[in-house]
């Protein structure tokens, strides 16, 4: 019954299938600037794009500045390791995320330390987690040490999830109480703000991804944001093999990565970004559509942004009522049959194999999400041209 | 005077300048698939340009698999992670390479340990070799111990300079009597042959870039090879996040990455493979053409593909006598400013800041050509069309 019913109600607003997920709209000057760039022949480390595309994100995002990399996972990578994570350290992250959030973390010999996500926002909420630290950890020569491991606690890692500002602020208040760092995982929330601050830009670094999925794409790529200049500086540096400038020499000061992001992706990126403004456009009516048919449906509503905030509404996400969560996969079954690409969200990670040791609170909330959570078609380009 | 002498050879054969030392060509189909591939708005990780690159490249290089990456130095990392390096290994690298080959190895948690290269082809000699492993390990249980270190010597990563295959089949002897896995470093030999077979399918695996600056280029990326059915499918696991196939489950079964080459950058890699034949003849007539030139003078020489092997001859270089290695910045200073841009070879890894603790075996022939050894512009599209 129900599952019909999300068929239908999908059907009213984005037409007959078969309809991706999220596809990427190209309709202003991507073929101009690839082209321009081909044409430079500086289709790699070198070339103005690249400039060009991270004095574009941080105008848009209000960052002082931007990093350009390959991808979102990159991105957190180095932002944990500029934020001082290190072999036996936890870092906080929501179980509710990417896996790349916990892989980065890996990379830093660092161990995930999962946290569980509330239904306001999808994210991690403030006061429970203060509530959990104040009984497990301790503040010792003001770093955050974990009581039963005794291993410090370096740093959180909060997401905006499908593109819903997660309550940054209450969790910067936590960070601060407990010596954390803050590195904003805003690889789903390009154009999301918080009382009008663009997220990514409350912590010490923000990551941002331009994978196909997402709001806007550069191929394969993603961008670190930072207000501090020393830290743009080495994040310049060590995503760029650590080379010291030098018009012939090869000196390399500390182990680099090799993690900047192409010309010709950078080219890709330039013209996505002067067409976000339109796409969120786009994917706000689209959000205004399917919330006229599934308000009227029960058992199941649509996740809003939350108060104060503006979502870019990156994945369109239906939460069905508990009672309903038994009928999460006839939905994706039907739906995805009818032509519909629907998914549920991400397998918890603490529940992955290679993660399954690591230290958690209770993670009700994100397990109970995760049962009722599907992601419905979100493409901008959905709901055609609009005034 | 010699210093002129090399300004005036070099505008003999190319001309007046600005000429830059390696510029990539883009001469086919390039525009034409990266258009076709906007056009279908897969730019990023689903699309069928990464899988026609693969076979493309397979089918070119005669490895039974070739994994499309997103560098050279993410192929290094994930093939020396697949070859079994751990966490306080060593790994025998040449210390006249890139510093990737030490990050790679640095990444995986082990330690470079620098041999040193021979004037012959520039890359490691692999008697002396076995003579050094001789003196400073003993084989305990299949393994290689560093008798100094009581550290194991997992693998061996011989790289081919400049395009110039290295002595892969005497070093595959030596891997071969010590246990090392032997990774072939071919990010600058694409095109480079050892007995009519391809660099890079030696090893049990072999590393490529399309960097740039490379012969052929994707704006970024790289390639593993292999011959192992079972290796190919780990590799493009664990460079593609480890995910285990489902329609629309998120599992992820180990500690994946986020390496895998963008859609786009793969049409760009198609292009570019086509024209690869061409670009290796009008590579070998650049020789060719620098050849009559520089025979012609004293105190200098410029390299040529060892015997039995076809180089790609991917940069030009010049190789000062040891009693003209004083003149080498002069050269380089002059070129520059005439507008050739020429450079030294890399400054040996074992002498920068991060590895200078690293293991090594005397570098004496290393550091001799470090000083005697300098690239000249090499371009392709220097010698214009030729029949």
């Amino acid at each position: 019954m129900l599952p019909q019913k999300v068929v239908d109600a999908i059907h009213s607003v984005v037409g007959s299938g078969p309809v991706g997920l999220h596809e990427p709209s190209f309709e202003g000057n991507e073929w101009l600037y690839i082209k321009e760039c081909l044409d430079s022949t500086f289709v790699s480390s070198v070339g103005k794009f690249v400039d060009r595309f991270e004095d574009d994100l941080a105008c848009y995002t209000g960052a002082k500045y931007a990093i350009a990399v390959v991808n979102g996972t990159a991105a957190l990578h180095i932002a944990l390791k500029l934020a001082g994570v290190q072999q036996g350290d936890e870092v906080l992250i929501p179980t509710l995320t990417f896996v790349a959030t916990a892989n980065a973390v890996t990379y830093c010999g660092a161990e995930p330390h999962f946290v569980d996500s509330e239904e306001k926002n999808l994210g991690i909420d403030p006061y429970t987690l203060r509530e959990y630290l104040n009984n497990i950890s301790e503040i010792c020569n003001k770093q955050c040490v974990n009581k039963k491991t005794g291993k410090i606690i370096r740093a959180i890692v909060p997401m905006h999830t499908f593109g819903h500002p997660v309550d940054i602020e209450g969790l910067l208040s936590v960070a601060r109480d407990f010596h954390l760092v803050l590195i904003e995982d805003a690889a789903e929330s390009l154009g999301s703000t918080v009382n009008g601050r663009h997220t990514g830009t409350f912590g010490l670094m923000g990551a941002l991804s331009f994978n196909g999925n997402k709001t806007i794409t550069t191929g394969g790529g993603g961008a670190i944001l930072t207000n501090d200049p020393n830290l743009a500086k080495k994040l310049k540096h060590l995503t760029t093999t650590a080379k010291v400038p030098h018009q012939w020499e090869y000196v390399h000061d500390e182990i680099g990565y090799n993690y900047r992001m192409p010309n010709l992706n950078a080219a890709l990126g330039c013209a996505q970004l002067e067409a976000l403004p339109k796409i969120l456009k786009q994917k706000r009516e689209l959000f205004n559509r399917y919330q006229k048919v599934f308000s009227m449906l029960d058992g199941i509503s649509l996740i809003k942004e939350p108060e104060n905030c503006t979502s870019n509404y990156w994945l369109q996400t239906l939460l069905l009522d508990i009672s309903q969560s038994n009928q999460r996969d006839q939905i994706l079954e039907v739906t995805n049959e009818a032509g519909y690409m629907t998914r549920p969200v991400w397998n918890p990670v603490h529940n992955l194999i290679p993660f399954k040791d690591c230290p958690r609170m209770e993670l009700t909330g994100a397990l109970s999400l995760s049962q009722c959570l599907i992601n419905i078609p979100s493409s901008s380009g959905l709901v055609g041209a609009i005034l």
